[in-house]
């Protein structure tokens, strides 16, 4: 008979096009994982369906584990819409808005909350994910943290909480005019990325003394091309490094840092090299961070909720 | 027996993915069109066999007609890769540089060339066909022009002459995100333009107080719809008016404008009533322009070519 380890727990990374699952101890170690690209939007809402039928092999062997989910199978096209916490907020005050939910075979998932900047302009601004990788960065420095992404956040940590956020929609503009766009027509993707390309692309932007803006800079891909100072195969790259050095303009233009400051990256995927080269591109100094910054989290957030619950 | 008329011109406008041939006298008028999908990179390189076989009911009736082409045909990927003239540039100027190419079924085909601005940061800007639009809107005033398009021009014309240019990727930009972005993955695109959801994206960035981009303008497409301000049918014109309005906010921060200034519309699609509407938005005042400026432009060029020639 299957023994229930109590320490166990799963953590979900469950996107719009990917369905992840973590088996984590309690130090945040990663015994297993279940990687399908069963993500929400090809699903057609079974959600319980596609989450017991992927973790079974777990449940056999280890009893109803509890189960954590943050990010976007909480948003209005998941599986359950879960509110923002507004800023200032720390992990307790993301705890303390969990949503547990029994499941038909024991067991139970519980969906964390998102975390919402109502002084954004011109709406509230969101994320949802994001806010368990600042908890397991730690909120203990006064430090602006880049987390980047297909929606970038920049986030102020101060006085041991997430102070305010920003999302700037920088992965997103890359990827499409990458794939879609004219500018892009005669680009040819290198097997690795060409850093040279890249930094050239993050100068151009960095060095411009003018009030220019992405929609000025960007034809410089093409007219790169035309002059002959950019050939197809480095012209992606340079292209993302406008796109990305665009994200530190504004976000310095913003305010989120000064000349010469620190911050941190922090993330799990080839753009955190891309952001610290471009961080230390604008003269930033770049704090370090775990790699597995979101699961730390999430599971800080997970042990300090079923504390919440044992209390009540 | 087929008489050739020798006020008649055939004025191309082959871009990369449409072919489009007008027959006109020599005030402008158009007296035919046809009209293809066979752009550019459609045709495989038979820019000869298209051609003739599009203008055969043309030559059939009036003999082989004097044929001119500016734009995309006259770029890297199309048929003559022609010179780029640089700016100061009058219509004389333009015509001076244009390729005469003797068909084999007899007649021409003239090719214009495009226009440059060296001046430019970081690689020199280029224009082709634009350049016909600016001409045909005539060079008699000091006026700031913008052409509205998937790469739209700002131009500065002065002392009788296109003074400088500068690109602007917005039409790209923002088509690229209203078909393959998340942002836009709940949009419901409206039959007829959301005036008042357009307006409402150029609000956005006109009004903001602080130095932010379109990076950072962008997310407010999907905070907005989170936050119940906007409904899904009115995503689309707010994209477009925050994309639009950032590029009236870099060519004002640029210098193409002052407060309040008047400047052209110059375009024959759609785009030119959101230009205006865009123009109106942010106070200023928009000077009336012929619709068929570039037709009017390459035919005027077309006649000066022909004088020198003559005289040669």
């Amino acid at each position: 008979m299957a023994v229930q380890a109590p320490s166990l727990r799963i953590i979900l990374d469950w996107g719009t096009t990917s369905f992840r699952a973590l088996l984590v101890d309690e130090s945040a170690a990663v015994l297993d994982r279940i990687e399908t690209e069963n993500g929400i939007q090809s699903i057609a809402g079974d959600f319980l369906g596609v989450l017991q039928s992927a973790i079974a092999p777990w449940r056999a062997a280890h009893g109803p584990i509890p189960i954590y989910a943050a990010g976007m199978i909480g948003s209005r096209n998941g599986w359950v819409e879960m509110p923002y916490v507004p800023v200032p907020a720390d992990a307790e005050a993301l705890a303390a808005q969990v949503k547990v939910m029994p499941l038909p075979e024991g067991g139970t998932i519980t969906f964390l909350p998102g975390l919402t900047d109502r002084s954004n302009y011109p709406y509230p601004d969101v994320m949802r994910g994001e806010e368990t990788q600042l908890v397991g960065f730690g909120l203990d420095r006064d430090l602006t943290v880049v987390l980047p992404g297909t929606h970038s956040k920049w986030a102020r940590i101060a006085g041991g909480q997430i102070a305010s956020f920003q999302t700037l929609v920088t992965g997103e503009v890359f990827g499409t005019l990458a794939r879609h766009s004219f500018l892009s027509k005669v680009a040819k993707k290198p097997e690795a990325p060409d850093w040279a390309a890249f930094l050239k692309g993050v100068a151009v932007v960095r060095d411009d003394q003018r009030p220019a803006g992405l929609l000025t800079h960007l034809f410089a891909v093409r007219t790169g091309w035309l002059s002959g100072a950019l050939s197809p195969a480095e012209m992606t790259d340079y292209l993302s490094g406008i796109v990305v050095a665009s994200e530190f303009r504004e976000a310095k233009a913003l305010g989120w840092y000064g000349e010469g400051a620190s911050i941190a990256v922090v993330g799990d995927d080839d753009l955190v090299e891309v952001y610290k080269r471009t961080a230390d591109a604008f003269g930033l100094a770049v704090v370090p961070a775990v790699e597995d910054a979101a699961v730390r989290g999430c599971l800080a957030i997970a042990q300090i909720a079923e504390r919440l619950r044992h209390k009540a």
